[in-house]
């Protein structure tokens, strides 16, 4: 399998689409049914004791699956999350951005199944694990 | 089993712990292992097409099952969520605030469990549904 | 919304369909989105201490939904299930029978989604949650 | 990290613990936080068409987190999965074995989370994923 957007691509589609968050994600890297992210943290992401908050590990699992499937598939902004599981296994480091590792597992038809670990960059133990479904709308 | 925290007890908590998304949410309603609480749709939890987004509703899920837990164990900022699993059912009505409605299924002395459904305000058919997982400091 | 199976063509489609556990579950209750099925267990459920399996557990959520999704819209045998999550809450009761409350949450053209409480015959607390997604085979 | 158990002594405890499903399962590698085993399907595991049950997928990724859980802490039998995810992905290949590769992606004093992709023998794109939590008991 092939990709249909370059890195170049990817970052421009979300810096097109999604105005509003496009400054806080970065896509690294990106293969045939793979994608590194950045999440850049700031105030507005932490909790009180300075961890990342909840929603914020989740918009990057969203955005990374979106993103890792989009690379496949091409620019398909209609497509739509259907189901998340997330486990939650570290605090992160205060102050540290995150990084996101992301498979596509299954690239079907109508759904994509993807799974991410998520980092805090310089530390290799994962601090987040996550699940994401897509719902791919039908060619028309 | 009786409520630790009252209504005004949350709603004071919310602002005094998370300022910075205290006007995004209020507890409308909480009993013994029950809540309802509002999340206040804005321009910046949309997405393109005017859906909500995702990590909104994630949001609302987290902070439900967290002040639903906290009305019955007391005011302990530090617990913290380590599990989360969520489908996404239908399109939330766009320009409608939301409406969650929490059950606590489990509160033990280590993890609390509870699942939420998400309703756009106006309509009774559930948007999505979370199951959530706490796990409560101990006691010092 | 109305029942297209009753509670007699529910227990008949089970014992035809899947005669190898047919013996182990029974259709109590069914209503427009609702379903209420008892698990018989026996030695074979069973665990080191007399609790019941994992497995057994996530059998009668899978069958519940499934059963649930069908009385609406009828005995559609290839109805296939995509995604689950589940969290053991209790140590079920040793010896004693498993009871499901199913509700389902969306009934869409392609895809159905059902949450499940399970309880230990004789107590209200319950054991599990579930929530299981079908995917509805296309009409031929 | 070095292992707490051999290869030889996971097969042993399965058959010593469990020992009405020893000759389901058989650990084929393990090395510190993986684990390789495999589910051997019979008629019994199967369903209408011949695709392997959602229960047996279940049943080989729960005993799949355990046994590379206790391959890291020793024979502990009484941890106890906690949650469950699972994403059924493509139809498992009829009358093939089952092969499940593990990885432990937390292993706290109390928690333990892994994740797990499931293959068909013989085909290196997943049938499923799976993510389960174990409660690991205290010391005495």
């Amino acid at each position: 399998m092939q990709l249909a957007m370059t890195l170049d691509d990817l970052n421009a589609f979300l810096d097109a689409q999604f105005p509003q968050v496009a400054n806080e994600f970065e896509v690294m890297d990106v293969s045939p049914m793979h994608a590194t992210i950045r999440a850049n943290i700031g105030d507005k992401h932490l909790r009180p004791g300075g961890t990342v908050s909840g929603p914020t590990m989740f918009a990057l699992a969203d955005v990374s699956v979106y993103l890792a499937t989009l690379a496949m598939i091409g620019p398909k902004a209609l497509a739509v999350t259907t189901n998340c599981s997330m486990d939650f296994m570290r605090k992160p480091i205060a102050g540290a951005n995150l990084r996101s590792e992301t498979r596509i597992l299954k690239l079907g038809k109508v759904l994509a199944v993807g799974d991410v670990l998520i980092f805090s960059e310089g530390d290799d133990r994962p601090v987040a694990r996550a699940a994401m479904t897509y719902s791919i709308p039908p060619e028309r």
